[in-house]
């Protein structure tokens, strides 16, 4: 038998798929599951990531001029009650407030007092409260458009829960926009997808697929919904971020009315767009090797580690002073219209041990200073995404960094695009489908079978019933696709356009 | 009757105190009362102010090696009992949740329904489920300290509240941090007080006095509460921040436990710190005046704004140009290490009202350009802080902006300082107390009477009624006063050091 090559991930992606997503956030130190139910805990290195996203995408929606506020995180069930699809579809996954206070019980433990008039729902969305204020503001056309963003938790009660893809709370932004013309609401629903499709694509470097959720995954309550579809490596899909015309469904339903310019009183259109940490959990599925996390340098909370290496008090003292010249010419050169990211881990562990922790954590970069790199001015180089490791000259690497950087940022997607492509088919045949998707697939443990299959089809109980038996689910219909001409592959009756078919997260 | 001055809030300051903070807020639209009970809606302009804050503020955490994370929204009730004041001091105010979905109910409507094993309180402050991550962490000190800070919202089930001041959901960041000596986790304590004063002061312009709260008014479960207290325009005092020495009170209920170095198990020190959207409102009643906000540079949204004045196209064209030319040089300029701030204000309103609303809103410049302007190359400015207005030479004004701003900045502390002073009596005598403080001044809607008194006092059940007649509080004793010598003025026993007294929010 073969030696098996080492990874610091166990089991690989092969050997378990969601085991090893799971040890590559514990061995990165991004989250941990806490002691309440669904709910995790948000460590120090996957916050700084988290962070990081936040600040780009904030900037893109202030960009596209938006400003941000902040609502209530309760909302009266009466609310959520008032647009009939919408409390359809959270009723089976609210946290209920029903008292304010605590009280000594019967047995002398505390017990819930006070009860309220009318229970509290901790919001899962916030359309109907922020809408609720909406009807306030709103009273002629001169109001509007409204463009607002909050970033917020929210919390959904999911019995399976899986950290960053599916928590009972969780942290996101929604953005809630009101319009005076449908025009206008249907052209931020777009723009909106499109920053999102920009943020996966030219930050996260994960490639999606953009286009219209079918009828059955559309937001409740919305007219239409939109997302990005990125596929993870084991050829499953992760909706990354969704975008919402929600027509005059939700102004009808909240009364949030307007003069127009003729002076008559008409409803307002309004969207909704959000995108949350489940991002991070789609980064690290894009990425991560059986070595742990791989970060997009425009992401990363570091862009390079340096690693003083010595034996004794005079090298250390040496060694961290080139160290810290070093950190120096590296901060002061830019990528990305940013300081260079630098840290010096000067903690005392073992060589080995500190350089895995730095793999697991997905630094781009790491550089190795020992004593005799000092002496010919050099350092010993390695990068997470290609595992080359190098000397090369101080001069030379403080002025190529940015450019390093570059490189790696757009070699991960590339990866992932080519991974993507590869896994990607164009299905004409109900057989081919089945050979993609083969129905023994169901509880595999390494990467699923398939990828995503294009196929012509038609809304049928059959197509539904097939896809509920493969755990399929149709993703989107990718822009280009709503018209195309053709034949359902499980029907034979005229299709209504090409959709993207996988299984998914 | 000579003519009133007209002033853009009615009633003013001396008219209703209380109820002129309503009216700037409602003005400058910083906030709003919810349809929830108690929950306030932060609009975009004062959730731009709360975001500039937490930007100065979460720099100055990370460069005292603090790192953010992120912990559940909600705590098991069993852990908030663990430590007994903790959970007396905030079992009355706590939003319970208590079933995780709804029903169809008998009457039609929705009811909750799948009650939780055990009810979840919304947190009113993480020490407890912080604590018991921290007891999974740590297990030797190689493992401490832990830095840890967390932006985040938190209920406390209020009856009376006021918008900024006292509300039952509210932004906050909390502070946590574990040591492995006493020593280390008192000097933690003493370095985020001066973090918040250093804010308060230099940031907001607030000034502060620095020191420890009495037993009383201890933080539930804290060994020491030290605290940050400033004086508002009605003589009131705000506490601003606090920063709690936990001693080994948590550590001990939640088994937070360590090898030390010399192998022995030994129990974790702990602090934690924190303010909230309560500085918006001590930055209201701080420097707000009878025309509405008044916002300190080093914070405000936009620093300057420019509003182009023109009756016809041609006009128009000149005008606007001219301001945008203005609005990029300026915006070149930097003041406190950052660009200047400006916004043109294009939109169709009269010259007054456009004018008044940025008056309203604080902004620290305004500018005026209109077509005679233009022609002489200059500007009509005029400042929030001093209503001074003048003509000046675009050239002069853009060179100087920054120069303008920290004048700004520095006068409104300066002023508010003066105010603070002039309020502030060092009273030796009982008699001298009951004139600073007499009891006919209790639903006084004006400026209260008194201000801060500082005086040599003794705890005593005498002392405690008299101040809860007054409706007066020992805010803190002041850093230097622990162990000044004299007489309690209300008892003539030996005194215990020196306090201030005030009524306060």
């Amino acid at each position: 038998m073969a030696k098996k090559p080492k990874t610091a991930i166990q089991p690989t992606r092969q050997e378990d798929y969601p085991e090893w997503y799971q040890q590559v956030i514990r061995a990165a130190e991004l989250a941990e599951v806490s002691p309440v139910r669904g709910c995790m805990v948000i460590k120090p290195w996957g916050y700084s990531l988290w962070e990081n996203m936040q600040a780009v995408l904030d900037k893109m929606f202030k960009d596209t001029g938006h400003e941000n506020a902040y609502f209530p995180l309760f909302i009266p069930m009466s609310f959520l009650e008032k647009e009939a699809e919408h409390v359809e579809g959270f009723a089976k996954e609210c946290a209920v407030v029903t008292h304010h206070r605590l009280e000594p019980g019967p047995d002398g433990g505390l017990v819930p007092a006070g009860p309220l008039e009318e229970p509290l729902i901790v919001r899962p969305t916030s359309e109907t409260i922020i809408g609720s204020m909406y009807a306030k503001w709103i009273q002629s056309y001169r109001d509007l458009p409204i463009l607002i963003n909050q970033w917020a938790n929210v919390v959904r009660w999911e019995l399976r829960t899986r950290l960053f893809l599916r928590t009972a709370e969780f942290l996101w932004q929604e953005g809630h926009t009101a319009h005076a013309t449908e025009q206008e609401a249907r052209e931020e629903t777009m723009q909106m997808l499109k920053v999102y499709a920009d943020f996966a694509e030219n930050y996260m470097a994960m490639p999606v697929i953009q286009g219209e959720k079918t009828a059955g995954e559309r937001f409740p309550g919305a007219v239409a919904t939109y997302s990005i579809e990125a596929m993870m490596q084991d050829r499953k899909a992760l909706q990354a971020g969704t975008s919402h015309f929600l027509g005059q469904n939700f102004s009808k339903a909240q009364e949030i009315k307007f003069q127009d310019q003729n002076g008559q009183e008409v409803f307002a259109w309004t969207t909704s767009w959000g995108v949350s940490t489940r991002l991070v959990g789609g980064l690290i599925m894009t990425h991560a090797d059986d070595d742990g996390l791989v970060l997009p340098p425009r992401l990363a909370p570091k862009h390079v580690v340096i690693l003083p290496i010595y034996r004794n008090d005079e090298e250390q003292a040496t060694v961290l002073e080139y160290c810290q010249k070093l950190s120096e010419e590296l901060s002061s050169q830019s990528y990305d219209g940013q300081p260079i990211r630098v840290m010096i881990d000067k903690r005392d562990l073992r060589g080995g041990e500190k350089n895995w922790y730095h793999v697991k954590r997905g630094v781009p970069i790491r550089m190795e200073v020992g004593p005799r790199d000092v002496a010919a001015d050099s350092v010993f180089m390695a990068r997470r995404d290609t595992s080359d490791k190098s000397g090369i000259g101080r001069r030379e690497i403080v002025q190529t960094i940015g450019k390093v950087l570059k490189e790696i940022q757009d070699g991960l997607f590339e990866r992932a695009r080519q991974m993507r492509d590869d896994n990607t088919h164009e299905i004409t045949s109900l057989d081919d489908f089945h050979s993609l998707f083969p129905p023994t697939d169901d509880d595999a443990k390494g990467p699923a079978t398939g990828g995503f299959a294009i196929c012509h089809w038609k809304e049928s109980p059959e197509v539904e019933a097939l896809l509920k038996e493969r755990k399929l689910t149709i993703r989107c219909v990718p822009f280009g696709e709503e018209n195309a001409q053709g034949t359902c592959i499980f029907s034979g009756r005229p299709s209504q356009g090409r959709a993207v078919f996988a299984k998914a997260y």
